[in-house]
This record gives C-alpha cells, structure tokens and sequence, in this order.
C-alpha cells in the first residue's frame, strides 16, 4: 500500500495540490493512527492466553475516523507514483516516406498502483501500448515482434484497411507465431479515434494488456475542434481491475487545463463491462462515436462507455477546482476503504 | 406476501382497474388455492411417519393453472399498497430568499413490496430521497444532518455548482461526521433532471438508499415543452432488489394520464446495471440526455439506461389501455411466480 | 465437436471462401495432431503405475501450434451446418384480406453448433421464430397454438397495438393455456424493425427461445432507404449460449454483398446483456432506432445494442474482403480454442 507520509508521496501531493483550488480541509487527527486501522489480528485459540484487560468499544465517532483516514489517505496519495506509465505517444522512423512503428509484446509485471503489481502481455512494455499518431493518408508500417509464449496478431480496430491488414488469424492472416515478426502495412483511410490489439486468444490476450489507442488526424484539419488539450482516456476492466490508461486511483492521472481552455478527452473501452463516465462540475459536448463526427453534437456529463467503443468528447474548462471524474458504477470507483479503480480527476487553475 | 382478497387490497384494485380500460378476464377456479402453492413442506424423515395416502399426479393443466394464480395475484395485487413512499416533492422554507431544504439521513426499515422489509439508508425516511425541485438562479441551501454511523456527504449529480460545494470528501470539503451537520449552499447554475446523493463510501451509501431528484425548471420556460404529467421514475438494483421510486412490484406506482395528454419521464438511473426501460403500446420522444435538450430529439420504445445517467422522454398519451412499463432485461421483471422489480404500468384513460 | 476434415464441411468451406478474397494461408501441420489436445488424462494414484517414459516437455512453437490448431479449425468449419435454421421468412395465408400467421410452440432439441443440442421452446420448430414480414396498414392475424406445458402470450413488442392485442396476461388477455389456441389480429399501426415474443413467464420463455423478428414496412416506401440486402439479426444470450440468430459460431450465417452494394442490417436484442457489435473494414450508419428514424443518422463500427432494443444500420460495401463482424465483449467471442459465440463474417465480393 501506498505510504502518504513517505517523502515522495508527501512531494508529488503537494506539487498536484498546487494545481487545484482545492479548500484547505483540516485532518483529523485519526490520520496518524492509519497503519492500526487493518484488518485485526486472528484471536488466539490457546487455552494458557492470559485474558485480555477489557477495552472500551469504540465509539461510531472513532469508528468513521478510522474509516475516513482511509478515504483521505487515498486522496493524498493521488497521483500516486508508480513504475511504468503506458498510452505514451510513440514516435515513428520515417522509411522512405513511410511512418514505421515497431511493436514488440512480451510478458511483465505492471504496477496499477503503489505495490499492486499484476500480469501483464504489453507492447514496448506499456499497458496500454504506446499511443500512434498519425494523419490521415499517412503511409503506415507496423511491425510486430512477438517475444510471447503463444501467436499473436495486430486488428486496426476502426481503420478501414484493406483485408489483409485486418489482423483476423486465419481470415486475413496467418497467426504470428512466438519468437516471429510480422508486418503490417497500409496508407491510412479514415481519420479519428481508432484502437489496435491483438485479435488472436483476444478476450485473454486483450484482457492482459495488449491494446493501444491509433489516433488519426483528419487530412484536413478545417473541420477539427479547437483543443487546447487532448486526452485519450483507456478504460479497462478485468484481470488488471478497473483502470484508466492501465493505472487505479490513486495511480492514475490527473487531467489538466487552464480556465477556459477546451479539453477534448477520447474514450475508449477495451474491457468487458460498460463504464458510464461521470464528470463533476462541467458537461462534456459529444461530438464523434468511433471517429466518426456526430451530426448533431449533444451534451452530458454521464457517457456510457461500451466495450469496443470510443467517443470523443469537448469540456469547456469553465469551472475551477479539482473535479472529481469517474465510472458511475460506484463498486468500480470506491469500496469502504475509500475511493479505487476508475477514478482521476479533472483539474481547472 | 400480499393477499390479493384482503378487502384493502381488493378496493384498491378496484379503483385502480377504474383507471384502466383493461379487458375483463375470467378468473380461473385456481387463484382461490392459491395459498396450497407455496413451496413443499419437507419432507419428514422419520421412520415411524406413516405412508402418504396415493395422491394421482397434477396435469399439465392443474400445474400451468397454479402458476398463472401467481402470476394473477401478482398483478391483482398492482398497485399493492406498502408503508413509506419516496420521491416525495420537498417543500423548501424561504429564509431571505433562500429555499433551503433539510435533509437528515438515517438508518430505517423499508417497505419495498409487501411484507419485505430492507435495510435502508435514507433521506427524511424516503427510498428515494425527496425530490427537490427549483429553478435555475435560485438561490439553494441544503442543510444535511447525518444521523447515521458513519460519515457521509452529498454531491449534486449533474449541477455545476462551485467546486467547494460538490461533496466529495478530501477533494471538496471534510466529511461530514455521525452526528454532524453540514451545510451547502449555491445559486442554481443550470437548469433539467439531475440528482443528489451521497459521494462518501457511494458504493455503500447510495446502494442503500442515499439518493434523490434534483430537478431545475429552466429559468426561461418559453422552450420546455408543454407536459400535462411531469414524472420522476428511478431505477435502482442492488441490496433492495429491482426497485423503481424505491419500490418493487407490484408495490409499483402506475402513471396516469388522459388520453391525448403529453406525459414527461425523467429517468434516473442510480444503480449498478444498465435497465434498458420498454414501454408498450405508445413510443417516447427523447428530449434530454442529462439535463441537457437533445439537439434532435428521437424515437424509441426502449431506452437504455445507465448508471448515472438521465434521460427526458415525453409520450403522446394516444393509445388507451393500461400499458405495461418495464426493465426489458428480462431477469429484472420476471420470475416464474410473476412479475416483480422493475415494472408498472402507464394507464391511458 | 465439428470436424473440419468430413466431407460435408471441406466443400462448405471451400464453397465459402470462393465468396471471399481471403488470402491462402498456410496450414501448420500440427492441424492434423488437432485430437491429441483434448484435456489431459487424470494422473493415476495408485502407487503400483509404473514410471512413465520421460517425454520431452513441448515447446512454446509447439504448444502455439496446437492452440493455433483449435483457432484455425473453427474458422474452416465456417459456416458450419447444422439441423434446423431460425429467422426465416414465414409467408402467410391470405383469408378475406386478412394476413394470417399460424404460430405453434413447442418443446425441442435445438443445435446451435455442430454437435450441441439445447433444450428449447420455439415457434414453428425455430430459434428465433420464423420471421413476420408485413406492410403498415396490413391486417394482420397471428393465431397461437400452445403445445407447450405451461400457458404462454405473444406480445408484439414495438408495435403500437390496441389495447387487448397487446399480450400481457392479466393485464390485457388471460394467459393461453397448455393445448389451447388464441388468436391476436389487428391493423399494422407502425412501421419499422420489431419483435414478437412470449410475455408469460417471459425470462424462461424468451430465454428458452420464444421471440422471433416482425418486420413491418412502412404505407410510404419513398422515404426507405435502398438496400440490396436486408438482414436481421437478433442477439441472444443465457441458456442457449451467445447467439446470431439461435446459432454459435462456426454455425453463424454469414452475411454476403457485392462490392458496391447496400446492407441494411437490422440488430434486436433478444438477450440479458447488452452486445456491442462491431463490424471490421467498414462502417454503419444507424438509420432507425426501434423501428423510428434517426433523424440525424450517424456513423460508428460498435453498435451496443441492449435487451429489448432493435437497431437500423447501413453498411455501404466498399471494401473487398471477409470481414469478422462480432460481439466487442471478447469473452461472447473468443477463447483459448478460437471464436466461438456472437461472430459471423460480412463477405463482400
């Protein structure tokens, strides 16, 4: 667990908090006594214990103290440090005119928040993979190295390639076996917020991590949005729980803008469940599904995420303050011990 | 269990089908046995118990006969009367041009059909909450006392209010302590359907009762559109079952209009599953995703909810009848006994 | 299990993959070792085996083969046969001007992929019903014959009915008893994508397979959209396994066009769960929801469709190739032995 009164924890809270306009909130002084809050100690089962000498029960008072150190020792921990960042924008070698992205998955352990490290297949040991960037029209080469125990294969799931850089095994392609490499290759038809991952052993292999966000700008850019900021936004659930970007709160991170900046945040949901994402304070402008533009934007503040989806949204960064932004299917976000799982926060200086 | 011949239950059925334009249905000789269908005594296992004298088989008939009693007895039931109703309008007090409203919340026992009793967590004893209504620039003020265990917080789903007046504990404000009060206050900053509930330990405190409307007349009215029937359906599911306002069927309320009348639903969805909502006989117009108008308004006959999402329908009252309204996953509405959870009707006289 | 090498599939798949530009992919030869990885025997216990002969551990390259073996032979069973086909087109009898529809259900055995049998309850021996294909402003009788062991109603959900045509037992119509008949009829109100269905006992009934497609086309055909195919596909999910149209992938239907030509698909949700398909290399534009206009059409690759929901796309065909067209919660679709469940192919040639 994370320590908050460690120094580097102590140093990053307060660097973020900095941000924010966040109230200064007096600490009970319960905070202290956190490390006595786990779970008790089994009873002995001996004969010869000696009795107890009798203690008071504690009052409800003491009690949601307890309770609430937890829930503040989760906040200040936030954005808790953690080895790995994945999403992270990748940058091609140009090949005779050609944007070439090399992918290599391989097995790791990732850490989804302080000392919580699971299993994980990643490209260029990133969960998600690295983030591609390209233009629309783009020449595009990926080539994939597969350093897994078993075959694998890359679907370009939204761009419209031709058939056989789909990355279906046995439609399109053959599996790429472990130990080999595979080339795909195509010039980018169709702009917008796409994914890629694996297509093969797909509800175990994507469940492990091997999937990125494939971002497309337009060819032309006279219909693009103004955004100040641009965030693409990973949901996933399953073995790794319940993250953004591969990371649980207090390991996930903070989205930033200035006041009156634009935001534009792309969703996407690579996991099982659906995620209705909430934000607090401001509406988000919906204004493309599957990197498709929406005709007639439309605004929420709750947007249901499904499995496979992506939308991409516009917040107007007109509210100050330190937002609270998560899935509303509240066993996702906070249990008793306070706030986990999908939850960052939004935050306007 | 209900019991449909219980002479309170039969005059409410009664002035309840007045409503209706249902069809007179013969009643089969079997609902009177009804009570013969509960489940078997198990069986003794005594060696001393003497043989059972030989009882022939029941038929097919005999057995569907029984089932359909339950079914019967069920919507007989409808609406079955229960003790507390939620979702109540709140009149606020002025003081200098505030409406304040108080909200104390505390544990209770809940009806939610009856002769089923839950625990609940509630505001002013209602699963829902009051409802609040206001128009946007008002000037609000709520006064929450928490009478519970623990501590808790509201945060108003959907308003755009300050930051420091959001309720999320450690991000906003402290918690607010067992026994403590705590006040917020804001000028309505934008109008439609939204909500309030707790945003400490949600999981828990939202599941079990801690929620409620919070509806916002725009301050111009000249583009809301004319409805005879304004009405609030929240969905929830967890530990008080399959619950709409709080209640499960058939201790559902029906909506009522008159033929020709403009009936408006804002549904709210504060639960952990979707519950995609069918109505018969007459579609629904979507006009508002979240409080905010749709900018084309569409069609549907089936509409998909999520966690914390609203929706603002309206339904053109043009097929007389009593309508059956209900969660179209299946599991949530019906069982082999009847119809239960998510389900009542809208009667079109 | 099926067997890719019988006759009887070879040609079907050889027949198949004509339809498509699938690129010739060569087959590992562990696809003939297919029967030795089954579940490993039990290790004996007794202390009397004698020691078995040391055998060298298999190797990763080996071990990917076999699994690659299971992928690779699903997708050559492709499409699959199996005894009977659902969602077929049932042309009425035509009596005084009056469309008449004979609807019996039944018990039966149903295959859902070669070598599965269900337990399930049909109309006219099918799953999904037979089809209804009608015109607004037809009249319209569905007779029901009820060879079932329990009683059962058909509701026609979508369609905006009178009153005590609408199908709910106790509320509209006495239920059908077993060995009984019960005929509905009425004027086509409304046009657009629908479904009928049993609305008595209805989670058992709909989930053991009693709901079928009723297709309505509108009075004025000049607003319809041209389509060179028209393809209904309705989502399940429960007892009979993740289905298109009652059937597992190999045994799905795939969808074929012409380079060129427009597909209109209509998706329904007859399931529990909500089913984002998506479709590879192209896009759909939602064209109607529930049978109502879009009135702003849209563009996505992942449609979530829910329970009780039914969705218009059109899919322009303008990209050669097979195409996996599945369910985006990856565990509906695929596992360690290859796809499975709610996958099919569109096929444009």
């Amino acid at each position: 667990m994370s320590d908050p009164s460690a120094p580097d924890a102590q140093a990053s809270r307060r660097s973020f908090l900095k941000l924010g306009t966040m109230a200064a909130v007096a600490l009970p002084a319960a905070v202290s006594s956190l490390a006595a809050c786990g779970p008790p100690a089994p009873a002995a089962a001996k004969a010869s214990t000696p009795p107890k000498p009798a203690v008071p029960p504690k009052t409800a008072r003491e009690l949601a103290d307890e309770m609430d150190a937890h829930h503040e020792a989760g906040v200040k921990a936030f954005p808790a440090p953690t080895s790995g960042k994945g999403c992270q924008v990748l940058a091609p070698t140009i090949v005779g005119g050609v944007k070439v992205f090399e992918l290599t998955c391989r097995e790791l352990q990732w850490e989804t928040k302080p000392g919580i490290k699971v299993h994980a297949w990643a490209y260029n040991d990133q969960v998600p993979g690295p983030q591609i960037r390209v233009r629309q029209g783009d020449r595009v080469r990926v080539v994939l190295h597969n350093q897994l125990a078993e075959s694998t294969s890359i679907h370009f799931h939204g761009l419209e390639v031709p058939n056989d850089q789909d990355g279906v095994p046995f439609i399109t392609q053959p599996p790429v076996k472990p130990g080999e490499s595979y080339t795909y290759e195509f010039t980018v038809p169709n702009s917008g917020s796409h994914m890629y991952h694996s297509h093969h052993n797909a509800a175990i292999q994507v469940g492990n991590g091997l999937l990125g966000a494939f971002i497309v700008e337009p060819r032309n850019r006279s219909n693009e949005p103004k955004a100040d900021v641009d965030y693409v936004m990973i949901l996933n659930d399953g073995a790794h729980g319940f993250t953004l970007n591969g990371k649980e709160f207090p390991a996930t991170e903070p989205i930033k803008a200035k006041l009156g900046q634009t935001v534009r945040i792309r969703f996407m949901n690579e996991g099982m469940l659906i995620h209705p994402m909430h934000l607090h304070g401001m509406h988000m402008t919906v204004i493309a599904k599957d990197g498709w533009p929406q005709p007639a934007p439309w605004k929420c503040d709750t947007l249901n995420v499904a499995p496979g989806e992506r939308w991409d949204v516009l917040v107007k960064a007109t509210n100050p303050g330190t937002w609270a932004f998560h899935c509303h299917i509240l066993p996702h976000a906070e249990s008793k011990r306070g706030m986990f799982g999908m939850v960052t926060v939004l935050v306007v200086t």
